[in-house]
């Protein structure tokens, strides 16, 4: 424990994340001052959140070059100089890309250990939690409706695929990749996965939710929450999530043409959400998932890339759709 | 009582709606059947949705060449074979723009008859009610927020204006023409109101409400929406009411910018509504109203027209912004 390898911006990319806008670097193992903790990664988790952060004042302060790539990991206590703190312990913390981190305790949320670790990214992380409050109660899910997921593979949507399922809701899913959709067929139980690679998704819409869609979870905005619109039921609601498809690229120009003329005719709500609102309601939230976990209703989706200075392309490679589930990069064990 | 005067729609609009859309053509005064009714009309309601119905199929089936003109009407029976009306009693239904309609029973609303008449549709009235759950329950807006109404002239948002203003709060308006404008303000008491004919509306927001919008009032649509989103405050809320930049033309090729992105990082809610859906609460919502008229704080703005054939230049002129408050076509007396 000498080095702390840190990845760092290069530059704010203008159009697609590239290997170049990150380098890795080497500095010293940081001090801590009282009130911090000295914590060592264990787990990175891959976002496509940490695109946005790229792209300019979301609700996280916007980054820039020559920063520590900001990140959210699992990371273990080796020093402390905070109360309730001690070494041992697993904290979850925007603590960035790198080995070592001397942080402010009161960023530091205290988790309990659970095996294996990983766990706490996929099952019991932002992405499952973020599905269930979108379902539950953004989009207020009911059972025998109609539920469509984009991103559909995806760390959020693998998780809300199951918990649709398990509310008692038909579940579409849309993702890209004849292999990626048959997957969520066959091992995550969606109804049906329309492959965006292979064909327009209104055809697909029409094919697989002819009766129209109650709930849209959208991860990826665009043309999808576009094509969506156009299919949505009366009284539906859309929980919008993400902007995948333009968070990797230059800013859109436009909206989607059916707002807000069709939220109107069809009584639509569409409204935007960040998981951190509901921290006051996590606990009860996990208990829910676990006690689905326990029952084998909800499983675990991983997808673990081995060692920090594969990070970028960790991410490079989820904005392109490559995870299937939790995209995670193992630092330290 | 031998002819009928009827508007009839010679030709749906491509673009902007004109006289040369209508004829006005006479025919016998109609039979009623069994459980039918007799109408004569006395006061049309002139509404932005008159026009939004002949541009494709919305909540109600579309228009079309040939029909009598669709419209809202307070008419008094003059014949019933219905049980449950009598001549004499006032009703309101989507009778049409003619002197006098032969209607089923069950498609006629009863209603207590008030002084004056044409208080059932400005007081008392849809555009009083839309305003009315769309700031109360589509939108919830709180004492001491900050509202922004557009077309805040209008039928809707005059009632919109006075009603954020019971409910104690800030007040912006966003109307057409510094004459409209200064009335709003000295007449009903909005805090300020933009006048986007003399400027952007961004500028006129970053002067009258500089810290935020809460609640958006949309009546407008089109670039107005995209101008309040990105002035939105972190849990803002957006009503879709109307989209009235959209109907008298050609359809909006997109929608705004800020969709979806601004809903999420600003956890904003946009939902559209029909004021319809709330049948079963007009009661408790008129009484409401009434209380607030009866003490002064809700005063009706009323904009007659005299005579059936002047409804196409009624509507036409509302869609240009000529009215300040509810526009009706008084047809008989």
């Amino acid at each position: 424990m000498t080095t702390n390898r840190q990845i760092v911006i290069s530059s704010i990319p203008e159009g697609q994340l590239e290997d170049s806008h990150f380098r890795l670097t080497e500095s010293a193992v940081p001090e801590i001052a009282d009130g911090q903790i000295l914590i060592t990664t264990r787990l990175l988790s891959i976002d496509a959140a940490n695109r946005a952060w790229m792209q300019g004042s979301t609700y996280r302060s916007v980054l820039s070059d020559g920063l520590v790539m900001a990140g959210l990991a699992i990371s273990e206590v080796i020093a402390s100089r905070a109360s309730g703190f001690a070494p041992g312990d697993i904290v979850f913390a925007d603590s960035g890309w790198q080995d070592y981190a001397a942080i402010d305790a009161a960023v530091a949320q205290l988790v309990e250990p659970v095996e294996p670790m990983s766990h706490l990214l996929s099952l019991y992380g932002t992405s499952a939690l973020t599905a269930y409050f979108g379902l539950t109660d953004v989009a207020s899910l009911q059972a025998g409706e109609t539920l469509v997921v984009s991103a559909a593979g995806g760390s959020v949507g693998t998780v809300a695929g199951q918990i649709g399922k398990i509310l008692g809701a038909r579940v579409i899913g849309i993702a890209g990749g004849a292999e990626k959709c048959n997957w969520l067929v066959d091992h995550l139980g969606f109804d049906a996965v329309i492959d965006y690679k292979a064909g327009p998704v209104s055809a697909g819409l029409k094919q697989h939710a002819p009766g129209g869609i109650d709930v849209y979870f959208d991860n990826v905005a665009g043309d999808t929450l576009d094509r969506c619109l156009f299919s949505m039921n009366t009284g539906g609601r859309i929980a919008c999530c993400g902007a995948v498809a333009s968070y990797d690229g230059p800013k859109p120009t436009h909206g989607p043409r059916g707002v807000p003329g069709l939220l109107i005719t069809k009584r639509l709500t569409m409204r935007g959400f960040i998981v951190t609102d509901y921290e006051s309601q996590y606990g009860a939230a996990l208990s829910q998932l676990q006690n689905w976990a326990a029952r084998g209703l909800l499983r675990p989706v991983e997808d673990i890339i081995e060692g920090l200075e594969n990070a970028p392309r960790a991410l490079i490679g989820q904005l392109a759709g490559q995870n299937i589930g939790k995209r995670m990069v193992r630092v330290s064990t």
